[in-house]
């Protein structure tokens, strides 16, 4: 058996189980209906066409559902589709799992807890310390779970939480190096930085944007709750004040989502560290797909270049 | 006697009170310690220098004081200066109070709370009649003598207020062109949209940015406040979700600090409202001060442009 | 019946007159030659497809007829479509008729003039008055029923008259808020600044641009009609410049087509009044097709946004 | 003797005429009156400072007079000054006269007139040609006289007709590369793409912009006056539409003052010829006064760029 | 027999030699594997579908070979495509070969060679010349055959050299009207500053770019060539650094891939001579295929104008 | 005595020895000789006047010698200036030496080459590592001293060598974070990115631009370097081209300089590495010169930004 869909070419038979991403029902030219499904697992998606469906098929096949489908990979406007010959619902007997379908960070959430729970205790600020643990505290459950964004980088389960920790270990190594970087202030703003997205998107598989997410933004929307948390744990210091923010002008520009560039020097260095694990995130997923002499696919997060790897990189 | 500094030329001699706004210490290249104050009145300003300054001058004079003050007016790099032949502080017994040095709206704030209230009674939506009341008695005297800005438009004592009021007169008259809007999501969101300038600048004469100001800005603080005020008000409709969306957008551009820019009609046509009330106070002022046939300064505000007023406008 | 065919949803069988916008010729992946109609009614339009069409069918249904036409809704690449099953030219007897079909302003086109008619009567500079009567009189027929452009706003019959009166109205009040504004001034360059219009577009029912829009465009067009007039008319005060002008500015920017910017008050008022009734105008069209709590579909002369309509709107 | 003021360096005395420019009056820090002079001959400017000048200084030294003046050269924020000692009007005797000291182009009117006039008789289209012949007619007097700017490129007297000379023969050579270009059409371009100028520019020696050149500019300003040729003329073929597209299109880009950019192949050409002949005037003019090894000094009209002369350009 | 593939309209039979440009596979939604061709001839290209392709057909038709094809000209998505009946391999007796049916310069590759030669002759400067014969003689035969771009102009066989002579009259033009000018440096200039992209374009016909060209690019490559060159030569005046700026700045702008603008006289006439050649082959080209009265097609080149073509070009 | 020049306020007296940096001529508005004179330490610099100089001075006094000097720190337009009472070279006995005055990276050049060649032994790709050795041997003098930049960020002695160490170990640390990362290709892409500049800067104290420096730039420069290098060193590996790229593309994009944007991993490595470590040195040396609760001076390398230091750094 292929390793997973994104393996498969043209002319090939695919047999196996999928989950079910979307699923909008369509009418052919010869008038008749069918159900356009995006089938993905843990290594890519594919578009796949059930012609002929019946109202049954259009009430059964749902989104975020385990399908068991046989069909041949076809190639449509230059991508694959997959024409499909039969499709079932997975049983209780077949042995699959959602979670095995949806990929996740390469680090298990009870160990990304445990290095984030380290980083706090070696905080020695109390202002910064009690805000950090309050939103950990509030928002432990979700935390671990949510993807850092909707695509582009760290889109999978416990995105958020494996990209707070790289993020982390990066501010580590730059303290060690700048020592007049204020440790705790850096490590509180990168572990706050982008939890406005647990309301700003929809969920944690094939997440969307959140009518508030559409409106304010998780930016204003975590400048929010750092002033209402302040005026819970009665902090008045100017961490809040400066926290509010790193948070703010955490995206760098105006043109980005930042209504103030950064003005403080960690609020500068979260912005570097959060632009580089971005970025390094994005390039070594997309590398890891080619071989050494060929172009990655464009990256859009990364004003559409295309990276090559070096033939060398095999040596 | 002339009608204020902004009337004297070079080469007449000054003899009047003025209020300081600025004060500052400087050694002149013959080694001598000197005073520039910047005097004002509500004419306009002019820099003054008091050459050979006494230790005691320094003590004496300081900024949000009256003067009398002699002197003539030079010219310094194409700028009018006031060079000070004598000074002293203003005395009761000399019958001028600061209120008459400062620019002020043209209504007076009885009359300015008066119509803003007039407003409140016409909402029938009590979530955001509710809402409003509550800012209106929170910052309720901060609001009726603070300036819109710190420079540009409406930079004068009341100034906040009569540009809220100037621009509910806008709305009320569009909402009778396009019966569409909602009155009352426009009316709240005019009212509140600048509030967070009460945080935001430093005070009503002279005024300059807080720490706050700098660092967040008046935008994400009136979206924060709303956000505190719906929790207070136990309001938790979607009121509060589009009056924080307003706030946020209605300087329409990423570029001009609105992290998102006008997603519901009312937003969009309060950053209209506020477009117009603002450029037409800008250019009335400065339309006012040239004679038919001429140009206006340069105004920093409106891309630098230089506004004609045709001769026609005599008849 | 439904109301009009921009209700018919995927699946609908529909059977009633249209209008036909376009038709274009093509041949299918089987060799044989079909039909791609656009057909519309007031409330839309949509792609028709006739397949295995006669040369006869080619002949007969041209752009500009009004058809009776049998078919389903189909949908392609996410919009919908019609298969035709039968089509027909209508006939005397079917008692339609093509400006059933065409959409138009709100207002007719006598109330139109009477209000336009009703602000010349207020004006009292001589200058501005008989110029904007000569070119009332000049283009009264086609003022009347011009669309104000070819899409996004006021593209339908009479949209330019429609505009320019909901702009005389904005400009009313603006008057009251603002006494310094130069009224006449205001009200001639709102009801000339587009006229250049009924030069640059090929007519009232789907318009397109002439050669002399698309080389010269409606705004220099009308610059020099405005020259011409006084040279007919022996005008010769400053009052001829400053129209120019504003008709030269009205788009604001030199990006958007104004060579020069507004350098007098009300050549910016007009531009002000102007972009809120384009964007009005498309805002509350947009605004009306979509329920509470639904975003419009992107907006691309509103820099492609999509506006939400909010849940409390119902109330 | 000096060959002129721009060789003068900072501690020569200067002792001969010069034309006034502008004068302007300024009270000096201990309060005495003074004159600012803006001096010129035919190879620079200079500022000069007339101290402690008395009401009949004020009153004799005006713009547009020849002076004989004397005094030291110094520096004044890094620029020569002019420390007036002595300075009186030229006299009728002094055998000076204003044309002296006014740069003109290096070929005379009459020998510019035969130049332009011959390119006219090469014309075949009669449109075009009557076209032209009218216009040349018409300004023949301000034509042959005017510069070709305020600043930056051919800013001297018969700058414009130089300029329009040296484009001619450009078009010419590309003409005979490139034989599909429409040679009537091109040569009819340049020869009137800048007649506009004639009313944006004040005068000839010294010119500001004139209120119509601030307020409309040259370009629409030609295009009327095209229009209104053609009126006089009975020509209604396209050319007259092409020729209006030429002159609104010839700075190639909105930003850059043309409302629609080229989409004619002679009217790209003339955008073309008119930014080689522009640079190569200001680039030649640079590098004239410096030595090979040298930069120039920064050149604002050319992004303010500061050009090179090899060393081997001695050679 | 009709003059060239772009003459062809939907409904035609086409039946002739074309040369295979690309071949890829595809399955088609009925599950069978078919071949799409682009097939070109010097009047332009054709996709083309062989349908229900077999193994053998699949391994025959390959890019850079000849075939004789007959099927029907339809249309798919607005653009002409070739449904294939039949089609098989040119064989030597058909008499048709390669040359004949690829795009090259109206100017043989001898009479261009002869050209460039005459001019380096002309050339006074012996590192100048020196070096332009070094290169001359290294890359003759590539020179002489590549095009100068992949697309967009010149993109033919010897497009490159045509480019170049093209050039090389313009400047000996501009050198007699501004005898200021360099002649040697600018002919220099001309004649190496694209043989950079003989390493960055992978060849004559069909080129793309290579590896070198796109993680260098042409012009730093050329820049380092000429450091080489000198060393090998011997050659340290500063003509070198000066060719190497002119190289290096020849696409004007940091944007357009220049790091540095041009700083020397001879390297801004280089960049204007450069825009104004390429833009004309563009220009002159597209208006080719139109008739009076019409518009080109969008040219991506030129900012996606349609440029017209006048109707009084036909006398 | 203070500790640098830095630290003297208006009023005080100076009577300490100082570096000259500059000296320029001037003639005062009394019509007599000074000298300006820019005098620094290692703390900061001080423009200066000696009024009234003598012909001897103005030749005694140069750039590059240490002085004596006394006198008053004045305030001349907003910024300190030393008015000189007395001035005297140094002499042999005054036990002073100019490498005192001169600020020097905070780690001796011994241990920063050191550090380097430590790197250069860790390397395991013979290609770069011959590369890299080739490099340091052919400059390891000027390397070790010459500065990183004209001004802005590590602009002092082994500024470059410092700023090459402080990127290896951040590239040291972010390798161990992502192990995909080709760490010889990033070393040795670290530690050649800038030696062009050993070309583009005239040298160690006061340097300015080269020639080279203004007309090719540092990046190009060092491409062709590299190319030669590999010949030198008959490298013909892809890894030649790949450190060519990463040079070309370490300012990221073409508006900074870079006519490739990074298009392998360790190039956009290089460039963020590059980005932190140069704002990393700006801020920390501006924030290092204010108090917790003061901004800095504009940082114009910044976007101009003044940074905040929070009151809580106190702590």
């Amino acid at each position: 058996m292929k390793k997973g869909i994104a393996f498969y070419n043209v002319g090939d038979v695919f047999d196996h189980f999928l989950l079910v991403k979307a699923a909008t029902k369509g009418v052919a030219s010869n008038g008749k209906p069918f159900l356009t499904l995006i089938l993905k697992d843990t290594t890519g998606e594919i578009e796949a066409k059930l012609w002929e469906a019946t109202p049954e098929d259009e009430e059964l096949f749902q989104s975020e559902m385990l399908v068991r489908v046989m069909g041949d990979v076809n190639q449509f406007r230059g991508r694959p589709q997959l024409k499909i010959q039969s499709i079932r619902p997975a049983q209780a007997t077949d042995g699959v799992q959602i979670s095995d379908f949806i990929e996740k960070a390469p680090v298990d959430k009870e160990t990304l807890l445990e290095q984030i729970t380290e980083i706090i205790f070696e905080m020695v600020n109390p202002n910064l310390q009690r805000m950090v643990r309050y939103f950990i505290k509030k928002y432990q459950d979700d935390l671990l779970v949510y993807p850092a964004a909707v695509k582009n980088h760290h889109e999978y389960v416990s995105g958020l939480a494996y990209h707070i920790v790289s993020m982390l270990r990066i501010a580590k190594e730059l303290k060690s190096l700048y020592p007049e970087v204020n440790k705790d202030l850096l490590y509180a703003g990168i572990i706050l930085h982008d939890l406005g997205k647990l309301k700003e998107l929809s969920g944690i598989s094939a997440p969307s944007y959140t009518l508030e997410g559409k409106l304010i933004g998780h930016i204003p929307i975590m400048v929010e709750e750092i002033g209402q948390a302040a005026k819970d744990l009665q902090i008045d210091g100017e961490e809040v004040l400066i926290l509010q923010h790193m948070i703010l002008s955490h995206h760098g520009k105006a043109e980005w989502g930042s209504p103030k560039p950064p003005l403080v020097r960690e609020a500068e260095l979260l912005h570097l560290i959060d632009l580089i694990d971005a970025k390094m995130n994005m390039l070594n997923r997309a590398l890891e797909k080619v071989n050494p002499g060929e172009f990655t696919e464009r990256l859009f997060a990364m004003e559409n270049r295309q990276f090559y790897k070096p033939t060398f990189e095999e040596k």
